[in-house]
């Protein structure tokens, strides 16, 4: 079996930075690279994808809304044809980037917000997966099972790679429990690590009220910015690795 | 005989503008289109593209430096590996705003203390052109003839595209007559035309001290960002066209 | 009778201008300055507020989201503690800006998206008001009449000046006829010398329907980015001397 | 004896940190605040002024030239009126934002190149005294004794207070030994500690060659940025203690 680790990479700005990249990149497949509107510049871009390029990791594109104090966590009225302009825009200039060192983008994996926005709306949702397909009919869309964002992919063509999130609850509707809530977010590694191999072994997840839920999922994320995201994929890596399952970077999954 | 007639095109931010974009659209054969950094955002971009697509121009990318606040005119302390990142990804951006559009960026023409600091430094302008080049190989360079942008971009395996500027006074070594000296920018359209008919039949211009100067260009370059920006580019086309050239976008010349 | 004319000034960027500011400045008794967040930067601060001091002209602060791109006028989520520090932000960074050229900031007026967030939230609107008072208690607070903005003001001690719009129709409630519905604007000058003159004679306006509406208002706001603002703002002082009203910076009329 | 222990404080963006500006905060008796051109926002503005207040933190503006992605670390080609401008925007700023949590701005330490190009420029840093002095009289200047800086401020008729860096080796001369040259930061706190002893006991520090240089400080500068800067900001704290001196904010020091 082979499976995809991704976490969202270049998350800083100038001098900031807000994960341990570096250590990150050793342990991932897949690289989700921000693209300046809501983090990342073209110096932090250059150097995350020469160190993918290095390591062997996958590289998408991980667009933002234009919003760097707010980290794009806040939804702005903009209209779609703004929303695939800025995405045209975010993934063309990784995809630069990216070719100068040799490289290449191969999927697209909204941020915060941006995502947001795509899965309340299913026209928009729609105009952003064509604006993908126009740039590279071969890119692969990230996304939860289910969402939008999805279906929006496949319609335009697209292939979707969907994701699991190992150190979150589900509830019984797939959907996961609110941060916030109790018990919405899994500390303890080994409890995470439980989770990778049961989701591995028999494609489910133990949802919050105890029940056996299936998972469709080819990719783990790893959100980066969250304290002890290192450790986080750390251990998933090697739970992976221990199940005898392949880690493999997302655009190897999809051939 | 063909010619190119080019201007910079989309500085403007958000609801501001410096030029009439819409009104020279429809004079000029190539636009220089500005990345975001010293202007321009995603949407006068994708606005931008959308109109020279459907008039016939060719685009180019016209990269400067991230200050908008000053234009891109002040020079800054910035290692050559950051003009290359940020080089690639404006030029990325725009290639997918275009390929949206179905259009192509065929060009790419630096703007301000950009190009002045690549002008400056020989190392510099050659790791811009091999930056280039890695992006796309058919992508043409705009220089003024004898510059270091010039040969970096031939030495890189790049064609070049040389300018000649109608509205501004030469030296008779083949300079421009700085701005801020008497005579430096010649206002009278009449005169303007007197210089595009003499470039186009003899090839050359009359210099401030009055000798002939031979000028190899294939491309005239009109600043939208003066005063009277849309009447001099209307003046030149007129003249061009008088004089039996054709006004070819500058892709077209180099094939 | 006294009355104000005032304008917002100094809303351009860089290179970047969106109104005739100095015409503007000779024509008004009290300018409205952008602080760097929808518009405005430092130096343009700077020559606007030296501008209006040559001129005897008072200056007020013209606070906004932190949104060039949009111009402000774009809702955010923005918590109201951060609407707080924004505020006292930018009317701080006038004030300095003022001092060293030995004006003084005499008012505040909300822009766009940032009073309308103001407008429609008591709680918010209180907040702001205590900011602006905890700043400068001979503040004076700009508002339409009977917006939750002036309410607030009063409640937290402050002076507020209420405003009137000569080129923009009125419904019988009191409120403006929304842009884009027929009729909203007037563009005729000599119908809004014949409002401005009604307004100053009988302290009423005919609304769009035909009917007498008192107006309670010191002050005359025209929207500088409107085009041919400097025309409008030309006529309604003219109209205002023909009255023999006296044009008056609203921080006198408050003495 | 009484000695100020000083530190940049609030040099984060949005989400991003550099440093652990609580811990800090418990630490020194006087805080350089970023204003929003180098680092820092409003809200961050916000809460660094409040923590400040509530532990007795004297405050100061930390202005900085407008480059987010160069930390202000990059000298810009920028006129002497905008330096002006841009430094009574950034302490306007921050007295608003103070004036709202009952602190006040009582110093104005330059930051990085915005120091630098005071201190190479005897016009430029008195230009820039001046309109320190135009905003409040009572501001006192932080500067390392001997430059420009220093010596503008006084003509200036402004207080000076002088600076020692605990951590960072003194050429006989009385400059600090460039960083990358051996031995110019030192890392070791016993040395650190025994540098504060003689500092404080005999008013001298030993020179990177051996032999005993006078300094004239009133403030020990803990640059925020650099790795492991909260231990060594606690192990000064601790050696003023020990020594008996009595830590003091660099305000109750000028009065």
């Amino acid at each position: 079996m082979k499976i995809d680790l991704n976490s969202d990479m270049g998350e800083g700005f100038g001098r900031w930075s807000i994960a341990d990249d570096d250590g990150l990149m050793s342990v991932v497949s897949s690289a989700n690279v921000a693209c300046g509107f809501h983090a990342g510049d073209y110096a932090i871009m250059d150097r995350t994808v020469r160190a993918a390029k290095e390591r062997g990791v996958g590289i998408g594109a991980h667009p933002g809304l234009p919003d760097l104090i707010g980290f794009g966590r806040r939804t702005m009225a903009v209209s779609d044809a703004d929303m695939e302009a800025m995405l045209a825009y975010q993934v063309g200039a990784l995809q630069a980037v990216a070719a100068r060192h040799g490289h290449r983008v191969t999927h697209v994996s909204y941020h915060a917000a941006f995502g947001t926005m795509a899965n309340a709306d299913e026209g928009l949702a729609l105009r952003l997966a064509r604006t993908i397909a126009a740039l590279d009919r071969e890119l692969t869309v990230f996304s939860m099972p289910g969402q939008l964002t999805e279906r929006a992919a496949e319609k335009a063509g697209l292939r979707v790679l969907t994701l699991f999130l190992a150190d979150r609850a589900y509830t019984a509707a797939g959907t996961l429990v609110p941060r916030g809530q109790p018990g919405a977010v899994i500390h303890d590694l080994a409890d995470v690590r439980a989770r990778v191999r049961r989701f591995l072994e028999d494609g489910s997840v133990m949802t919050i009220d105890g029940s056996r839920l299936p998972v469709k999922a080819r990719s783990i994320l790893v959100h980066s910015d969250t304290p002890g995201s290192l450790d986080l994929a750390r251990a998933i890596r090697s739970e992976i690795e221990a199940t005898g399952a392949e880690l493999t970077p997302a655009h190897r999954l999809m051939d």
